[in-house]
């Protein structure tokens, strides 16, 4: 790290600084600039090193030069983690669709978006059954029954499920069930949660916050990682800007952002990354094209009787002719296509109906 | 509340929307304007109404009317909250200071901290057992162990303390030492730990998330107080903005915001809230001038050796000082003072002396 | 527009509200429920209005049911506009590419840009003689002399141009050489600036301002089509957010809602939009999937010596990678190219090699 | 500047960093973590000097370590400056508060509005003759009339007043009336607007643009300055956030960095900033709590038929119970009051009723 001196430091004060950080193990290197002094600090940074300076007498700031994380970056490790969710790879060279309602209400309406989303193409099932939701008067999900609706859902139509854990309690018993733990925007600084869910071993699908920097979002990995389970799925949902006219503002470049500071494979919702169905289509096509490794999206029987996220919900039809407009994107931006007939048909398709 | 119909709605979908809106138990009141037409809908709003409507054929959009919360609003009770905490009314006219450390580190460092602030006027001590780290490798406190110096200290020094509870399964421990539970900005949406925190009875501290509108910070407080809870002090701590000069933005408008809108105390953290010990002086006065009902603040015996948030923790020295302003101001505003001798006696002074 | 009365308010205060609605030439609708009153206003909505209604006592907001923009609204004009910048159509099914400098420096700088990014295939150049720069010591740009060199390099290359325009004294002088003028990100709201580029006829490029909504950049956009001038591309280059990975969030489902809501052609500056020439190529392809009609594009002969954002500056061989991306994404989301060869033989190449 | 090579950099890749340094006029201290090695550069930071280094091959990034910002810095200039309006001072102990109406309307509704505000204990008049608004129907301003209503009400009240400017073109117009120059927050960054404005030797208030660092609002600033005109105020005005509960975030931290950094007066407006007369009272309080300078308030004589802000603009009683509130708030801060006999006596009352 480097410690900016303030424009009147004196050389006591700079000299204290020096002999503090050679104290906690640093070499020094000062800098004497005409109006500043920097000292150069190489060593291994301990977390507290820096608050251990920065209120020393006559220190303006510290630089840091290392990243924070670690286990996460890809200067630790180049090549690209691909992350199994029952047997389906994200982050290798096919692009993976997650789809499925905001939340389990029925093993009906579950099962009939589960195989309207698999028909279309979809590799992963989502649904909640545990929901944080901002109001206390709204529905809070099924719970362990939602879940047993989702394992009988996949029995029955082949696709294994992602569902999210609100609560270190749930934990366990929403790892017995599914095939991927959801950690949602919300709890994305919940790091006992973080730990917790890391510590089953199943694939995470973790969401960045929605005031969350893509720093910040790293280092909630590397909790996961650090908890010894590397099996983690990063997923942009949008943040929170001044802008009302979308309910967030979808970050796509962070997706750029992560694939090179990461190993980790990064999707993208455009469900609740923007709060309207109408705009799913043209961000999920963008966020293909900017190079996410999947999508997860909301899709309902009938939206207009959604107990939750029914604005953002895809209608079936709507949700097959999204795949439809992906696949050349898709093979646009060099991406395989999942294993799926129908999904590779469509494609041949359009590829030649254009 | 209104449905606004796009522009070319046809009547039959107009009807349509009248139709779902009578079936959920509306009353409905068409307007046929010109361009658009809208459909008052007056009914006793479930928190599924909007999700029924949004999507019917030709709905442009929902404009609900009334507030989401109900038990914090002044709509409901008109007289302002007072919260007790370990003997200390918040929310009354006195202006109530919480001091002490960012985390528990040791009985000594506790002890030495707790004095200081009492020395100076605060009436509650502050310190964290558990602490919400954004790094896996930073302190991540003395868990139990800070808990008995807390409450060993409080016997010691004679002020009650809050301090944060970051896990459902903690906080009943949490509850058993302590005089209030903080619920952290990060865990504000955290709703598992707002209910459990809440069905201990004990006052809770609810810190406003860093991306949390004022309405959502409400909401959250409607979650302590459906759980049977009425006893929520609210924290305004900075949200989170374009500007890094500080490491947020204290947001003190949201202070006569709420006062306008819940019956609940506020106080306000410009400890968090800027990051920078030099700015919590001038932002305690305005926090206060703002009409706040108290403050909490980062009081560290010797801040250079903090394990956490060194930069923003005051020196005991400066916490005096910052004792020594606030009294001609709460006087200003019309605060009465806090029955503590030093402070009443401090006031006296600079008001005679200036 | 609906009125919203206070839970409180009285008959009185309900009528009082009604009669100066009607003396304001409102048709008035009151609706009465259990807890508040609302007032539904039908009549032509001058922009004074709701600011005549919202101070009367008992008024608790008022929401307004109509946009306030009309000319530029999709309301107003259904089919898509179509933009000419000097024989180029913007806003057509095919895609357009404007590419050059950040600043005009030299001749020989702007030449060989141009050549370049010709070569590749853009059909519109860009280059600053006005440069508004937050420093006063930067580089403030070339003025009349760069103007003059834009036009011989049109003249050489035979592409058209676009520069930005910064103070309402040099309009005249810009729309004598430029072929459209462009309205930087931090005159978005500089109304005069606004108007007489508006006046001159030519076409507008309107930049979204980094804190502008998207209402408030059609409503800038609405200023010039008001001044007589329906010939505006709107173009997204990011806003301001918290986060710092890259210099502004390129908001792309802008891009959709604009789409949604006018009937003016909108474009995209991934390059000021990311700050980061590593990061243009992934949101230049996101930006074409989600939608948009054409790019902004910084391309500088040597990066690394360039006077103005180079570091969002791509190298020509870095364009021409780019634009080879370009074109099956292009034909992904069913845009037809831009008629230069090498930009088919690219596209048929990439189409065919995948 | 400290220059960042990435972890992977060639010692050819250092040295050709360190070389084009020297070209530049740097000297360089290089210093070889195990992971990164970092380059100290000292010398005259040119502007461009960061750009034409942070391309070459290996540069990871470029830390500044000197502020952009010189001549307005307390650095250069540790005595605080006062700015005289019409005699006036701005900046010294005592507290100015301006006040007027957001928009001359009418010769009557100005000299009421002065009346009052003078009573009060307003010291500037302020209103506007040039209005910047969002919407091309809203009113935009009586133009030179309305200066001359301006100046025909300071002979007759005896207030100096403070008027915006928003084209270069009419500075010299405004120049001939005015007290003092204000530069909206639209215009911030309207740097022609700046130098013209700053080139009249006239007070400039430089309003903060509501997407500006404070960082940025100091460069503009600079710019002025840079003119060789020293009497610029700065005046907070609220930045853009997530938050819809006001209009905007009033950034009080912002006047206390400020203070910090520049020797410059800085003063707020808390009108703007909440967009609500309710919260101005409080929020004024506040400001001057935070320690600054002045306050600008819209004040006028029947708000619920204002032309322009009128949800935001103080009904002269109120005004006139702000004043009251303030004098015990200026006077526990330290402040000195204006010299005028109405506020002084509300103090003494004030102080001695409490």
């Amino acid at each position: 790290m480097i410690i900016v001196m303030k424009p009147g430091a004196t050389r006591e004060q700079i000299e204290a600084v020096s002999e503090r950080l050679v104290e906690l193990g640093f070499k020094t290197h000062p800098i004497y600039g005409q109006e500043k002094t920097v000292i150069g600090a190489i060593g291994d940074k301990k977390a507290l090193s820096s608050e251990a300076i920065i209120n020393l007498p006559g220190v303006e700031k510290i630089v840091p030069i290392m990243k924070p994380y670690k286990l996460v970056s890809r200067e630790l490790k180049e090549t690209p983690t691909m992350v199994r969710v029952g047997g389906v790879p994200v982050g290798g060279r096919g692009l993976v669709v997650m789809a499925g309602p905001c939340a389990v209400e029925s093993e009906e309406q579950l099962l009939s978006a589960a195989r309207a989303v698999k028909a279309a193409g979809a590799q992963i099932l989502r649904g909640g059954a545990f929901k944080p939701r901002t109001s206390p008067y709204a529905f809070q999900g099924l719970e362990e029954e939602g879940l047993k609706m989702l394992a009988r859902v996949r029995e029955e139509v082949g696709l294994p499920f992602v569902t999210e854990a609100v609560d270190t309690r749930d934990v366990a018993l929403v790892a017995e069930y599914a095939d991927a733990i959801q950690i949602g925007a919300r709890n994305m600084q919940n790091f006992r949660l973080l730990k917790e869910a890391g510590a089953t071993g199943k694939p995470i699908l973790l969401k960045r916050g929605l005031a969350a920097t893509i720093e910040e979002w790293l280092m909630a990995a590397e909790y996961i990682l650090d908890s010894g389970n590397p099996n983690v799925i990063l997923c942009e949902r949008g943040i929170r800007t001044f802008e009302t006219a979308t309910r967030f503002t979808l970050d796509l470049a962070a997706v750029a952002v992560v694939k090179e500071n990461s190993h980790l494979p990064v999707i993208v919702d455009p469900s609740h990354g923007t709060g309207s169905w109408r705009l799913v289509l043209p961000m999920a096509r963008a966020a293909v094209a900017a190079g996410a490794d999947g999508l997860i999206i909301e899709v309902h029987p009938d939206p207009a009787r959604a107990l939750c996220d029914g604005p953002q919900s895809l209608h079936p039809e709507t949700f097959d002719r999204l795949m439809g407009e992906l696949a050349p994107v898709a093979l646009a931006v060099g991406r395989g296509l999942a294993p799926t007939g129908v999904f590779l048909e469509k494609a041949a398709v359009l590829a030649g109906g254009k």
